[in-house]
């Protein structure tokens, strides 16, 4: 996979990519929304064009137990079974795997674990995994890696380290010797793990760069570690992992969060912030959050955010906003998460503009400075 | 309010009419979406509007208790406060206080009852709930009226229907003496009572004609009352009711219940079923109801009804929501909605083709056939 460097900042690792998937071209940095089941909650494919996604995660673990396989390889791929036709990464389960499940055993094979649906028994080798990324058929099939609680110990992480090394070797010759099941080109990404040990991460690096995947991840991280913690081992990652290959930060995060990593070079983002954060009626403006519900809002005939271009925006006040949520009216759920999206998407977008016109520091600066002038 | 009978079947009492309102034309026999809370449930205005929804329900009750008259008024009346430019109905609540409140005291001047959501006790009176809806803002507004149970005996039914039309008559000069309040014209429509005894509805009809409506609705029913009785009611109705008055047979119902109210003359229906229904996955085809979670559907590449043009049906299979009714994702309730409000739409569409081509009976007949093949 070759990406383009569009711009690198000259003071800092921020930097902004372009790449090309059999569904459409990427530019970076970027968001991704999460939609583990086939659907980013509370949407349909032609509210997240409306709001200009590039590109949508799927869940392996999640899929593979709802619809089920045979299902997606019978509708021909995830993309025709839920109407989307733009670029989809899945996330190879393994997380899903390490916190949904009640039994669980780690062999050097893979894992075992029950379906938190019915309590199924079922297994996942590193092979497996990416047959099932085959049948899903999305652009961008990360790897089996294999999760461990947070803190953890030394050695703990470095045997988890260690085998997620043997895993990825497994899941990139495995990728190698199979094909596309769909007529259109997958790229596989390899997922840097080690807790929250530099050295670990490093040497984690070194082995999964010798394997020459199409992009990296960074794993393990915003599972409870403290901010200053996570951005040491995204420093240490970030600075080590090939320019010319897509930096992915798994589950991460709040908008200063991803402005402070993009600062030090991640291209690539998902998490479930924006969209549970709106469930929940969290709402993100330019000026920080904002909880919908609260009584402040019952008369305010204002859009959510002044400046914000969204349908939700453009259309509603707070006041009717509010309303929805009060008498758990479902549109209130969909009206938050468009806009909350539509705000992630234009953060980024602007944050790539601001790259490509030599000014991110000033930007970053001006958007923290608002953002958190109300908290 | 003149309305103009475009078209009237020869054989049948089924007609086609059109009349203004201040947000719109409407085109009948025309049926309302049902959004008592300032929403058709998991739609938005524009998801309205796409499948050619003429006029959506409002409830003077539910949006008395929440937002509250306060918010609503603040806003510019409820058009403003959903973002909904179309005409609105707005039911008095009549209905409402007898179905969902616990402590209820009928009184000859109005209605003591508590509310659903914390107990607070509040009173409608007839003039009470005129005020309420110019406050909303509806385009037609209902008179209180007072509903009994089903069966009731006729002591009690003609004792309801003597109030109805003293409530009625309040209710029409409270109506004749206040403005609305933002600039544009509402009218008002009565309702006929009297249980399920003939003589009581023809009484009432007397009596409610007298006051010269804008409109007649005939309620009291779908509360229970066999087929036979409901039909025998809505022809004395159709019969002794206004030539030159829209006739609104309220709550009621399945497609062919709609297609038989039709042939006696009625103009226009509200009913839950068409959404309750999709949120319970149960979703109409041209070839009868479809219970979406059945596993026959597991593997249906199809759309949920062939000939459908809805957004549903040209970009999903009922595999695909079968699959988010089965993970409970919000998407599947919004989908399902959007189809069942289409196929409305469009059977009353072409119901009002079909009368004003004079085939009216031919196309309910072929109609019935198809969909009570499968049944």
């Amino acid at each position: 996979m070759k990406i383009k460097i569009d711009a690198q900042d000259s003071q800092t690792g921020a930097r902004a990519t372009t790449f090309k998937t059999a569904h459409g071209l990427i530019k970076t940095p970027v968001f991704i929304p999460v939609g583990s089941l086939g659907t980013v909650k509370t949407l349909s494919p032609d509210d997240l064009k409306k709001i200009h996604v590039q590109i949508i995660l799927g869940n392996t673990y999640h899929l593979y137990l709802k619809p089920g396989m045979d299902v997606l390889y019978n509708a021909g791929g995830l993309h025709r079974f839920i109407g989307w036709d733009k670029p989809i990464l899945t996330d190879s389960g393994g997380f899903q795997v390490y916190s949904l499940t009640d039994l669980r055993k780690v062999t050097k094979d893979g894992v075992w674990f029950k379906s938190h649906w019915d309590g199924s028994k079922h297994f996942f080798s590193p092979e497996k995994v990416v047959d099932l990324q085959r049948q899903i058929g999305s652009d961008i099939v990360m790897v089996l890696d294999y999760c461990i609680a947070n803190p953890s110990n030394k050695i703990d992480a470095n045997r988890a380290s260690q085998l997620t090394i043997e895993w990825a070797r497994k899941s990139r010759d495995h990728f190698l010797e199979t094909n596309s099941l769909y007529g259109f080109n997958q790229y596989q990404f390899g997922i840097v793990q080690g807790g929250i040990y530099s050295d670990l991460r490093y040497k984690n690096m070194e082995n999964l760069l010798e394997i020459h995947f199409d992009g990296y991840a960074i794993g393990g991280l915003a599972v409870g570690e403290s901010h200053k913690v996570r951005n040491e081992i995204i420093k240490v990652c970030t600075q080590y992992l090939a320019q010319d290959r897509i930096r992915y930060l798994m589950g991460v995060g709040t908008p200063p969060d991803v402005l402070d990593a993009v600062e030090k070079g991640v291209d690539m983002f998902d998490c479930v912030i924006p969209t549970r954060n709106a469930r929940n009626g969290t709402i993100f403006t330019q000026y920080g959050k904002l909880v919908i519900r609260n009584s402040t809002y019952r008369n305010d005939d204002n859009p959510v955010d002044d400046q914000c271009e969204c349908y939700t925006c453009r259309n509603f006040s707070r006041a009717y906003i509010r309303h929805l949520f009060n008498v758990n009216e479902v549109l209130g759920l969909r009206l938050a998460t468009i806009h909350n999206l539509y705000f992630y998407m234009n953060l980024l977008s602007k944050t790539r503009d601001a790259i490509i016109k030599s000014k991110f520091t000033e930007w970053k600066n001006n958007f923290l400075y608002l953002y958190q002038s109300e908290k």
